[in-house]
């Protein structure tokens, strides 16, 4: 029987990412986004933790649907920024037309910061709600630096100028399968994939 | 005798401000700004605190010219952002052309921030630095909130996004005497100030 798992996300390459990341460990899972199904209005992301804002979004998604609804929230925690973008990473650039991309912007701000301050870390909190109101939290975080020059043509957002720690290369210049082995996203996804088989599992037993 | 002080900056604004500071405290003060010596290579802010910034601007003037010199690194740290734009204020919004302004950029991230989490203070470290080596530092800092639109015209900055504790008006709305009066720059300027006015006294007698 197949199990159908909403993500609360309209970001096609993160329900690719959460696609390839189940499919080996939850068979039969179908993954829908939010723009496949009703559109609903969805929360501002107002709290101070990754935890906080992911559960908002998946609370706000099973209330809407009645699915068991995966949320996440993820972001570069930068050691010269004491943790930042952290939570804010989405929106680091401003809505502004002609704004820079976020890692742009994080490079010119980094500008001045010596090679040796230049630690940072990807971290993902994925929250899973189940109808029946029981929560799930799992925490991935992948550490690094930030480079000097952007690299790289895969991955999303920060991707290009994220140097994983044992690496030279950045995550933009791994393939998917790379990267989602060490990823924040990968490692957080990973620790709620059994608990994702086994509801889905009781759900099947009915 | 007219005692001289360079203050390590190009920005006339701060030279002004500081002026306007020095004078009632410090009789017959002359100060420079960078603009009215001969050029030199001045230093990256390459350190992770204010005060370490300071240092080096001071350092470097006073190597190159001879004069007490005085250097204030300064910023606004926001509690939402673990105390950043903080060191980086200055380049917040990058060097591109096109980029929006600083408080703009700021506004912008903290859009989803709530009320009750849009704490933040304004810092100034000020370092002076005599040409015997001596050195002297003097913190000051303004505590308040983060409007949720730009008011007012003057100061410059983040002021038009700055409410002080026990204010409903941004900084940019105060005149500058107001601004000067509870200023973290000019709470640092007035504890550094007796230690100029002694440093001027022993130059007049030796």
């Amino acid at each position: 029987m197949t199990t159908t798992v909403l993500l609360a996300t309209h970001n096609r390459k993160k329900l690719d990412e959460l696609r390839r990341i189940l499919r080996p460990l939850v068979p039969d899972v179908k993954v829908l986004g939010l723009d496949d199904v009703p559109p609903y209005a969805e929360p501002a992301e107002t709290e101070p933790t990754f935890e906080g804002n992911a559960r908002l979004k998946a609370q706000a998604a099973v209330r809407h649907t009645n699915l068991p609804s995966l949320a996440d929230d993820s972001g570069l925690c930068v050691d010269a920024m004491n943790g930042m973008p952290g939570v804010l990473s989405a929106r680091w650039a401003g809505r502004q037309p002609g704004r820079p991309r976020e890692y742009e912007l994080l490079l010119d701000q980094l500008a001045d910061v010596p090679d040796e301050r230049r630690g940072a870390a990807f971290v993902a909190s994925v929250v899973l709600v189940l109808p029946d109101g029981t929560e799930h939290v799992a925490e991935g975080r992948l550490t690094g630096r930030i480079a000097r020059e952007p690299r790289g043509q895969g991955g999303f957002g920060y991707d290009p100028v994220f140097i994983p720690d044992g690496e030279s290369r950045t995550l933009a210049e791994m393939t998917p399968e790379e990267k989602d082995a060490i990823s924040h996203r990968g490692r957080a996804l990973r620790r709620i994939a059994p608990i994702l088989a086994k509801a889905a599992a009781e759900r099947a037993r009915g």
